[in-house]
This record gives structure tokens, C-alpha cells and sequence, in this order.
């Protein structure tokens, strides 16, 4: 297939390599180029914009960090939406909040252009095993040819509805992403305050219905005060954010997402912002005077 | 050997009954003598106090629910302290304040008497399989002895130093239990606000790194709207409230943990006390005036 | 003067109305013209846009109520900043977020234009009084000039540095009253559970140190069952919502800020969002299902 | 009048010496001699229990810190309800749970005892002015009796029906406090982050609706770093405590209140517990990283 990546990011990256590796075409294309280096000597063709990368594919995929982000390439000057042709389907699969994702569905279908909306689980590694989930919103017919690219790096896909379904599960799965963080958090900071050893609660835990395998990698990085980031606390804030936003637009009450967004905005003020998510429980320490580990 | 059980709750006559399917020689005794009668059945034997089960016994294991219980088998009129024998252990498994522990364990350290401080992770399910955790702060020789008893229903005992800090362990888990289910609960509530189903939303997350035993077998039973008891609301937010007291002692805030107390006391106030803790979540769906499935 | 006066809001209208009666000649202009037909009686004139308005104007007044239509208004087509002269002032009195007021402020700048962010403390009825309150941010000199129009209808005007300050001093002042009645209906729902009456509550704390007008304003209201609006419970949730990005964009957590936003918008769910912000106390006694008076 | 005081911390030796200054024949009693000494000097008599104190008196008034000192007082060996006569009355004046007044009351009631729960609003500055308020819990023709003697000291007593009724009236009013200087406390942060003077936001909130003498008075200490206590911290959070108790036991929940709770923890841990509980503010100012005035 004729596939196009818009977003060199971590992300972005990592599946048009895995795009390359399967033997689709791909065509890739970024706002600074230079992190396209590594791709172009891989095989990948060089767009100058989104359209022109969409006007080739078959499938364009939109991987950026941020909702203003998103919104540019899709329906900006030379966005996707002024390339994609009309038997192409444009998978947008970043992280951005339901009324986003309805707005540029909506766009899409009074041009007859075909929308996915399909944020994923999993980040780097996931895609290197290809075990990343995907979360697809949109007509199912547009899902299975997109799948068929996906199936370069995912282990399975849901088909969820409308787009904007798809946004608000994505932020439903980080959402409960910080709480486990935070619980976890609280309850380490409050057994290391009884002199109780980190390491100790976490393999307790770990053999109890508990267990999770986020649980065992962060767990394990907390005892090494490793926060080499896989996903950074300022992006995880921005995601409780969006929820929050959402939950107030469907008129529901969010009161423990909305100490997390105070929580985690403690951390980035203390310098965490750019670490791994995990990060937030050295504010927890901190506020507790006691040391993770 | 000869194991005495004090408290024939659910889980009290779990133990009592697999003490004596092991072959060993099984006393129990109760507040109200009526919940014995199965294990007297068995083979067990009858004490009329606390006292006088403790005086035949290698491990007297006291197995009630609230503070002040543990507190009067232990320590009141023909309570365990007054019958147990130089050779034998008490094994308290309740879930107690840390410094309700210690100060049992203080009273028994003034007069020579053994006393292991030793709460589970698991409930009746567990006992009968044979899979039951055991946190168990004290002696380590003490610990030992009662682990031979303990074989007979547990897959592994930690030794984690003090009685207070097997509590507080013990304590450290419940206030996970209630973070989890309440974010769990969370997420629910949002993806049910944009007609997502929440079995989707289970399924998605139990191929994440977010699943655990416990999403599993709750998010199964709110699906089916099953809130049969394993571990109730009441007891839940007991232990939470447990768990706040003994943070503010050591100068530990738990702001998560203060809202989980407020949302669990709203769920007892709407009629859930005596369901499965994972009630709570029907608390939150009515608030957002959704269904949980 | 020349005074123009753009939003024919509760506010803007009363503005324009003791502008008038003061002596000055008004100038008004709104989305919808027909709220304006009682001022043009009283010797209004009309104009078709802002930058009409601000044309004639030596202060140009606007009072609109989100940040959408604050920079409609100053930065749009046929906006202020296109019509408004070398001599004349720009006096932005809505509430909107620091980071907003600084924008707008910047473009002005630019161009050389003239503008003062002041926000209000106070309502139609302290307008009537010529009681309201100014809370002005911007140049003293331009401020000087502004005030000889609001003596019209204000008691003092605070000078307080740029127009972001001025905007998150309004914040300041609206997140306390969010939660000055979030506090008065906490305590009334809890002394109402113990069968004491609201009133006599409200009358004790009347006497004591914390007594304060507005909790005898709203306690009387609260007393008879009166939500006729002053200030709506969705425009307060607005307020805070502002209050929380600003202070996230500064690094300053607001936790109690961010609960009673939670708890405003489960008040807009349950249909009170166009009633009198107390009406959030309603919420709040349904919650412990208790009556309020 | 006849009237013994138990209690000569700062609240009880004041008004101790307020009734012996207007004429009443005054006893004393405490835990620690010595600090009945100047009261000895003006004229008060000694007697060496609570049971003696009270065997002369026509009214009983005991002032103490905690819950536990207030039942040994009452109900312990040597205390009131041992030598109090059926003509006299006890007026238990200390703030304590509901239940715990309650459960005071039922057992001088099994007894014909006579006994009123009357906790007050103020400190010694208004014992010493004669402003305290009263609020009173009880039998009227008790309270009548009682108020014969606190006219020494009080402005006015409101007569509030069950002794536990007079309690919660109490905790209603100490959890207004705690979260009015919390909301005081969030704000004056806010606008710190913004570079506004406190002094600036103190003034205009004085001249608004929000205003009260509480926040004038803690404001103006607040600017002059004054945390000399008034009612410290440890003691603002012991009366949160007891009030999220009652309200669990009546199914009310509080979350704000948990909140604050939590705050005060940090701000004891943080080794501000013996100050003003304004203090704290200094608690969500470093948070903040910012200065308080």
C-alpha cells in the first residue's frame, strides 16, 4: 500500500519504520525535516506538506503532540484534507478530546473525505513488538483498509463507533492511567512513612490480584529512580485536561481527575515535566518527606 | 499441632476449616456460639473464652473485624494474653490501626508473651485454595511457627518487621484497592457519558499494561450488576479511614485517599454498605446519571 | 464624555444608563440591537460595530460576557482597535483569563492604541448604587481617564499594574466566592443532618468573626428557597475554570479550586446552571439528602 | 453564685477570672497546679478534683483540650459527675464530637444529673471583652441557670436543643473556618503567582461582599508574618477530624472538609502546628514557591 506518516515524533517514527520493514511505500513529512534523516536513507520518500503526502496514499496517518497541532495538518493551508484523495482514508491517530475529533470528522464528511479517528495504547516498544492497540472511531470500512497498514505494528483494533468515541476512550484509558500512577504513589509513600522498603510493597503487590504489568515496569523504575521517559508528565496532564473538558461538556463529575491535574501540575512546577510520568511520585515523596526507595 | 481460631466470620471458619482438613488439632471459639457448628461437625473443639482456646494452643490466630474486637479477644477479661502458653504464638490477622498493633504488641512484650501481627491479602476464595498472602510483622521464630499453621491455607507469608508495619502494609494495599476501584469507576462513568459499553472499554483495558486480576473479576461483576460481598463497602471505607489516621500520625497527607473516604461514605449513605466495595462505582454512575453497563 | 458602551448585557445596559444620567453623551451598540431599544429612548445613539462606536468615543466601554466575544469585539472585523482614536481609551470590563487580557493588551501595543483590562467586583444592583468596584490594570494616565467616566457608577478604582494582573485579581476575588459558598453549604448540609435549623445557623454566624455581607445576602436567599440569578452558577464554573488554567500556566496547584469546579458542574448537570451561583448549595444537601432551611 | 471551673489552659483561666472579677465565689481545679496560681492571688479557691470542685457548686463549668480529658473529667474517677449536687449544673464547654456529648448526656441523665454542652465561639480576647458566644446544648431551665454565669464573659448564648446538637453547631462553625482560611489561603496565591501585592487584595476584599472581620484580622497577620496563635493548627485539624467523623456517621460527606484535613496535616508536618492556623497559608505558599506578602 501507498502510506503516508505526517509526525516525526517518537511515535510517528517507529511506525513508518515498521511501515518500511513490512513493504508498503511510504511517503513521510514533518515540520522540522531533519528528523526524517534516518527514514529517507531507509526508503522513505520526502513531502513538503501534508497534502502532498496525503495526494499519494492510500491511507494517511497524522501522528502530532498537540489538538492545535492536529487541527493544522488536517484542515489547515496544505493540510491532509486539501491532498487526500477521495478512495484515500486519513487515520488521525493522536490524542485529542472528542469535540475535536467530531469537529474534523464533521469537516471531512461535507467534503466526502473519509475520517478515521484512532488513537492507540501502547507507545514506542509496543510498536516495535507490533503490539500496539488501536482505537478506531469512524466507518468500519475506512477502519479495514486502514488496518490493513496497521497491521504493520498493531496487535489488535477495536472499531468503537464515531470518532469522538474513540478520543474519549483514548483519554477514559489515560485517565485511569494517572490514578493507577497516583495510587500507587500514595500507597508507597505511605508504607515507606512506616519504614516499610519500596521494593518489599511492590512484589506484595505484585503476586495480589493487584498485579498489573504497569505496576511491575513503573514499580521497577521507581526503585531505581529511573524516569527516562516513555511518556512525560506534561503530556499526561494534558490528557487529564482534555478529560476534564469533556467531562464538563457531557455534564459529568470528574473529582479525582481533578486532583491528578493538580497533582501532576505540582510536578511539572517542580521540574518533572519532561520526565516519565512516574516522576509524579517523587512530588508525593517530597511532600512526605520520606524517600521512594 | 494445636491451632485455636477466635472469630468465626467468613474468613475465621475458612481457616479453621482447612487447620483441620491439614490434620491438625483444631479449638475455635465465637461471640455467638451458633457459627461454629459446622466446624464442631468437623472435629474442632470448643472453647467458652479467648483464654481458654489460647491455653491448649501451639497458635492461637484471632480473626475479627473491627479494632476495638481485636482489642477485647486480645487483651480483655479471659482474652488471649491470659491463657496463652510461653511456647505459643498469637497470630492477629485483622486489619488494624498501626498503632493498635503496637500497643497489643507492647502489653504482650511486658509480660514475655508471643504475639505476631499478621493481616492477608485475599479473602475466602483464597483461604480455600490455598492462595492466600500473609503480611506478618514480628519475631522471625514466631513467624515461623505460626507459618507451619499458616501452610495450611496460605501460598506465601512475607516477614516484614514490626506488628505496626505488617498493619500498615496491610493498610497501604486496602488504600490501593479503593484507588483502583474509584478509578476504575472513573473511567467507566466517562467512556458510559459517550455511549461507549463498558465491556469494550474492559476488554480494551485488560490487553493493556492497565490489567489486573482485580479489573478483571470487578469489571465482570459490574457488567452483570453482581455486588454479592466479597470485601464490603463498609469494611472498605473502615480501612481507609484507618489508613488516614495512621497517615496524619506520621505527618503523611493522603489527599486521594480523603476523597476516596467521601465517595465511600456517600455509597454507604445511598444504601451500599453491605454490597461488594465495588458498589461504589453505582454511586458514581449516579452522579453522572448513566449506566454502568 | 464620549462614551461608548458595547455588550447591552444586565451590566453594559446599567452602565449605559447612569452614563446617561450622569451627563455624558453615550454611544451603544450590541449583537442583537433590540436590547437596546430602552437606552436609545433615553438618549442613546447607535452604532452598527464596535469600531463605530469606538470611533466617536473618548472611552470605549465593553462588557461581554466570554473571552470568544472579548476578542470579537476588541480584535475582530469592524472591532475596536480599527475604529478607536489616538485620544481615546479602551476600558475591557468583562472577566477574562490573564493570559488573554495580555494578548489583547499586546496587540494594542502595536499599534499604539490605548488599553485597560478592569474587571468589576459587583452587580447591577451595586452599578444602580454607583457602588461598584474597579479593578483596573493598564497605563495611570489612560486609567485616569477612564475613571472620570466610571464615576458614573463606581465607588473606588484600584490601580494594579498591568491588565493580566488586573484579569487574575478578578479571578482571585470570583475563585473566593466559589468557595466561600461552597464552605457556608458544606457547614449548613452538615448542622442540617444533625436536625439543626439553617437559620439559626446563618444567625450565629452572623455575630461571629465570620460574618460577611455576602453570606447574609445568599443565607437569606438559601433560607427562602430564592435562586434568582445575580451571578449563574455557569458563569462562576467559567470563572474557576479560567482561575485553574491560569494558575496551571503559572505552576500553581489549586486543589480546592479544581473540587468546586467539579461540584458546580454536577449543579449544571442537575439543571441549576441559570439559577444564583448559591443554588450550588442545593447540590450539595441533595448529596447528604437533607433539606436545606 | 457558686461556680468551679475545671481547666485553666488559656479559654478557662480567663473566664475564670472574669467571674471572679463580677462577684462570684469562685473554685479551681487542674491538672498542673501552677497554673491556677494568679487566680489563687485574686481569690479563687483550690479543691484537688473535678468531684470536689463540683461538690460546691451551683454551676460546673469544665474547659478542657480533648475528647479524652473532657470524658476523665466527666466521667472519670474523682470527676464531676461524682460530686456534683441535684440542684447544681455541669456546663462542659469544650469542643468535642457529637456522639461523645451525647454519650456524656445519657449518663448523667441515667444518674438525675444535670448537664449542658455548651461550646463557645471566640477566644480569651473576647472572654475578656464579654463577647464570647454561647452556643448551648441542654435542658432550658439548665441553660437559664448557666447563663446566670456566663454573663461574666459571654454576649449572648443561643439555646439549640440536644447537648450533641450543640456540638455539631460547634463543628459547623470551626469547619467555616478552616475553609474560609484555606479559600483566603488559595487566593491570595493565585494572585502572588500574578505579582499582586496581598496587601492589594486584602484592601479590596475588604471593601467587597466577602468581606469579614476574620479575614481582616488573619489578613492583616498574614502581612506581618504574625502567626502568634489565637487557635493553633494542631487544634483546627483536631475539630476537622471530629467533624468528618460525625458527618460519616450521618452519611454526610465532606469533601472540602477532607481536603483540608489534609492541608493541615501537611502544614503540622511541616512544623506549623503550634502556630495561628493561618499559618496555613505559609503551607500553600511554598506549594506555590511563592512569597505571602
Amino acid at each position: 500500500m501507498k502510506i503516508s506518516v505526517v509526525g516525526m515524533g517518537i511515535m510517528g517514527s517507529a511506525m513508518a519504520g515498521k511501515l518500511i520493514a513490512a513493504g508498503h511505500e511510504v511517503t513521510v513529512t514533518n515540520r522540522s525535516p531533519e528528523k526524517a534523516g534516518p527514514l529517507l536513507a531507509s526508503g522513505a520518500k520526502w513531502a513538503d506538506t501534508p497534502a502532498e503526502a496525503a495526494a499519494s496514499a492510500d491511507v494517511a496517518i497524522t501522528m502530532v503532540t498537540d489538538p492545535a497541532a492536529v487541527e493544522a495538518v488536517s484542515l489547515g493551508a496544505a493540510g491532509i484534507l486539501e491532498g487526500l484523495g477521495t478512495h484515500a482514508v486519513h487515520a488521525e491517530m493522536s490524542t485529542v478530546s472528542p469535540s475535536s475529533a467530531a469537529a474534523i470528522a464533521a469537516r471531512y464528511g461535507e467534503r466526502g473525505a473519509r475520517f478515521v479517528q484512532a488513537p492507540v495504547l501502547g507507545s514506542r516498544a509496543q510498536i516495535e513488538q507490533g503490539t500496539l492497540l488501536v482505537l478506531a472511531g469512524g466507518d468500519a470500512s475506512d477502519i479495514a483498509l486502514c488496518s490493513e497498514a496497521w497491521s504493520a505494528f498493531a496487535k489488535r483494533v477495536w472499531t468503537l463507533g464515531e470518532p469522538e468515541q474513540a478520543s474519549a476512550f483514548k483519554l477514559g484509558c489515560n485517565m485511569l492511567i494517572a490514578q493507577m500512577i497516583l495510587a500507587l504513589g500514595q500507597s508507597i509513600t505511605f508504607v515507606r512513612k512506616h519504614g516499610i522498603p519500596a521494593a518489599e510493597f511492590l512484589d506484595v503487590i505484585d503476586e495480589s490480584a493487584l498485579a498489573s504489568p504497569m505496576f511491575r515496569s513503573k514499580g521497577g523504575a521507581l526503585l531505581k529512580g529511573n524516569f527516562t521517559p516513555n511518556f512525560v508528565v506534561r503530556n499526561l496532564l494534558k490528557d487529564v485536561g482534555l478529560a476534564a473538558d469533556a467531562a464538563h461538556e457531557k455534564g459529568c463529575t470528574l473529582p479525582f481527575n481533578a486532583l491528578a491535574a493538580e497533582l501532576l501540575t505540582l510536578a511539572v512546577t517542580q521540574g518533572y515535566g519532561d520526565e516519565d510520568y512516574s516522576a509524579v511520585v517523587k512530588t508525593m515523596a517530597r511532600q512526605a518527606e520520606v524517600d521512594i526507595a
